[in-house]
């Protein structure tokens, strides 16, 4: 490299949110190449499950290359306040040190999540929407509403000397979408008239080919079927859906029911939107222990957990109690909600469970009571049609979305990239073209500390519980011989194998013999000493039981 | 009891298959109570998941109440070659003993697997269909061909003392069924005709609203789907959905392309489909060594692995190389096939690693190149009027799925009965009543061993995984005095936590000090001192990362 300057540049970078559907942090750059002055649109997180990650509590993205620049950042802003978005703020703002900039119910509940973490509530501002701007280095950016299953969501203009972006954030085409501000098409229409360098858009649904629905279109079908029931009726939907509670909540009171509010994170959020002044109007709610003492076809509870999580409220009331209340023959329950793929097996336990209590299970297999907070293809291509953007860069999806979301811009004429989490775009030119290819990966919260993706931890724990495991413990004394037998423990295995012996003595006895004839060379070797028994530990346990499980060798020598 | 002869009776008893959608196993019963002769319906197998049974190969109903009786068992009926209805046949027959019966294309495959296990293939028998009757004691028994999603699915005629039972087996109602039987109402009338005590039904599609399609329907848009690809063409089925694969294959060469198979049930079940003669037409097909030489526009792959198994022909292909053919820009893969809950995330998986290879990955969203076999909601209905039944007994279901069954016949008015696995149902008066519960589970084939499902080992494994672990093993010399400090493994968990230092460097030193104030008492005592020691690894892993492991501790005494 000359000592030249560069030209400056206008970069785009996704640190996650782009080859997934969960923890997106995106970035974005203007300044002379390696000194960019940046700001950071949202921080979230993304949940463990049983096959990759066991025992993980929660997964952040890799911001390592952006903390390595923490004096280059001007500014966070988050677009709204679902976890995959906001979630990750609490664990990153210490190391990134920047001001965040939130609409006021995202503010809200961006400074609580600080306030967990023991980090200041007060470096986030609350800001206007558009045409308030905000002024952050070469950057001025100006939020957006848009609609989506979270009020107050937004889209983000960013102006830059290269020109202009827009960031949809999450968003969906809904005009009467009951809490929080519906699309405007005069709104995008007028922040795009002037030109659009790059449309950053969600890709969330590009394959549902269908117009979106609008939350407005549910309210009717869930007030019948609220009407209709005779138990105890309990509805469970995303917390943060502060529309729908509201929907469900009317058609509760519309019904002669009392609504109580189960699970923490649904107070939590009903609090913070009530804080803001979203939720002028909603019914007021009762405790659960009154909830004890109202007749059950007289009320109804908004619960936690239409993902089938363990410890959540519905989880609780379909094993059995919870907070004293339960579910009998005649109760409904509501599943006012979609299944996240992969949360399937969670989420039918529960409708089982519920059934063998005989209550009655309505879920949206019928479409009649929930709609997606995200816009469908065709919603995609309004968006499209309004921007003309002079690039489209997809985010927001998994590798299928965003090859999806191209092609689908450019049936209709519009250039697009496939960038996916690390892929550094270079939008200075009339082209978008990948100027670096950054590290990026997953932390993961385990317990009160960070581990890494490829630590290994995690591959242990996934080992061990796919293989089972062996500990060898083996004295030797100062004259290097084996003091007694060595001693062997299983766990995860199965106790006899094909000799009917116990496998533990079957593989003592081998590793007995082994040591009996071992040469003293090899019994002076740990390395050498320990890779022997591992190895006469794994074939007898194949012998018997037809499985290599893991090994751990425990050589102690008496000095 | 006194020492009067009871009454004979007729009973119907789910040991595997009511309550879970997979390791059928139902059993029918005629005579002195405790004493009835048997007859055995189906012997299927499920498979394992992560999160419940990780390291497990495959899961067997727990039929020891059946090997108890074996000498009360008169025949085993095989409905149809599915693994869910065969699969246990091979793992199950030597503890039954009694002869098999199958049509010809499930016998085959019943011999097949018999032979893997070493049992002898003989006993199996190949029936013709109704008005065939079998004698097998009390029971006379038919098969009735029914159309399903693989070959000569049969319902079974039994009749008993007590009357007419008709176990439909896994159906749906297609008359243009492609291979294989149409569904015949006037069979089915008049096998009704006389009467029926009970209907035991297929319970899988009872949330299906719209009646189901034909197999017939999806011949025409595959053919379009092959006619218009560009580049190699790669389809996934069950490998068992003979029509669906033949389909495949006629659209391929109608579209000038080779058929080439991958994957060793889809060579397995074609080679059974042929030697029965029920595939005489199915193109011929190359091998995947030709498969190099053909121009990628001229060749179909037909593979294994629509549920994204991890080591079928799809995950491979989607990894790169297998047998040498690999996929590229402009190649199609057709998932002609639904993801069967829980098995979403392997199925997405594989989806985006065909998008990075730019393949372009046609699925069933839009229901074109993929029908059900199993009858949806109005067909059971449709089954219910032509058979009108005494009572109604939902099968093959969850919960949630038998009960809605019930209901639903309830609505036309049919009795019915939510007769769970182990629920032993009476069928001898005019209404079901529960005679007894039997004790029924699940048994897991580990390596070449089976354990069982409450033994604890998958448990360890899982607690192993979700936990981490900690070996201490501490060696106390003749005076029972710590000869040493304890030594401390670790597996699964952050290598250091919030001091800083080594997990493993916190935890011995714990564990030092705690031995070195110990009382004389403490250190004899190998209970006491295990749970001490446990007790304090657990407590300084919690303040240090957050987490209670599992803890293995080792004490050696030196005599």
């Amino acid at each position: 490299m000359g000592s030249a300057k560069a030209a400056d540049r206008l970069i785009y970078l996704a640190l996650g949110g782009a080859g997934e559907i969960g923890m997106n942090a995106y970035v974005y750059g203007y300044g002379t190449p390696g000194q960019e002055r940046l700001i950071v649109v949202d921080l979230g997180v993304t949940f463990p499950d049983m096959d990759t990650t066991p025992g993980v509590d929660l997964i952040l993205p890799d911001i390592a290359w952006l903390i390595e620049r923490k004096s280059q950042i001007e500014a966070i802003f988050i677009t709204h306040a679902h976890e995959d978005h906001i979630g990750a703020i609490g664990h990153f703002w210490e190391s990134l040190g920047a001001p965040v900039y939130a609409r006021p119910f995202t503010a809200n509940i961006a400074r609580r999540k600080l306030a967990e973490h023991g980090q200041p509530e007060n470096v986030v501002t609350v800001v206007e929407p558009y045409p308030q701007m905000i002024d952050c280095g070469p950057f001025q950016v100006s939020y957006l509403p848009i609609s989506h299953s979270i009020p107050e969501s937004a889209g983000l203009l960013i102006d830059t000397p290269d020109g202009r972006v827009l960031h949809s954030g999450d968003f969906k085409i809904d005009l009467t979408p009951g809490v929080g501000d519906p699309f405007s098409a005069a709104l995008w229409e007028e922040v795009s008239k002037s030109g659009v360098k790059a449309l950053v858009c969600d890709s969330t649904n590009v394959f549902s080919h269908v117009p979106g629905r609008s939350e407005a279109t549910i309210a009717e079908p869930i007030a019948e079927l609220m009407k209709d029931a005779g138990g105890m009726v309990v509805a469970t939907t995303f917390a943060s859906n502060i529309a729908r509670l509201r929907t469900l909540a009317h058609a509760a009171v519309a019904a002669g029911r009392s609504v109580c509010l189960l699970g923490r994170s649904m107070r939590r959020m009903v609090d913070a939107a009530t804080e803001v002044g979203l939720l002028t109007d909603f019914p007021s709610t009762i405790s659960p222990e009154d909830a004890l003492d109202v007749p059950r076809e007289n009320l109804m509870l908004l619960v936690t957990g239409s993902q089938g999580e363990r410890r959540a409220a519905s989880a609780q009331l379909a094993n059995g109690k919870y907070l004293g209340l339960s579910l009998k023959e005649g109760d409904m329950f509501l599943f006012s909600s979609k299944t996240i793929p992969g949360n399937e097996r969670g989420v039918i336990r529960i409708m089982n469970q519920l059934s063998e209590l005989g209550v009655d299970v309505i879920d949206d297999a019928q479409g009649a009571y929930h709609v997606s907070g995200h816009a469908n293809r065709p919603d995609l291509e309004t968006l499209h049609q309004i921007v003309k953007p002079q690039i489209l860069i997809p985010m927001h999806g998994e590798h299928r979305h965003l090859r999806e979301h191209v092609k689908l811009g450019a049936a209709s004429g519009l250039s697009g990239i496939v960038a996916v989490n690390g892929m550094m775009i270079d939008l200075s030119g009339n082209q978008a073209t990948v100027a670096e290819y950054i590290e990026t990966g997953r932390r993961y919260v385990d317990g009160s500390v960070q581990v890494g993706q490829f630590d290994g931890i995690v591959r242990n724990r996934i080992r061990m519980a796919l293989n089972g495991q062996i500990i060898i413990t083996l004295i030797l004394d100062e004259n290097d011989e084996p003091l007694g037998d060595p001693w062997c423990e299983v766990s995860g295995l199965a106790e006899t194998g094909q000799s009917n012996a116990s496998l533990v003595e079957v593989i003592e006895e081998d590793l007995s013999q082994f040591l009996g004839r071992a040469k003293p060379k090899t019994l002076r070797d740990d390395v050498a000493l320990e890779k022997e028994l591992k190895s006469i530990a794994r074939r007898s346990a194949q012998a018997e039981i037809g499985k290599k499980p893991e090994v751990i060798v425990i050589v102690s020598r008496l000095a």
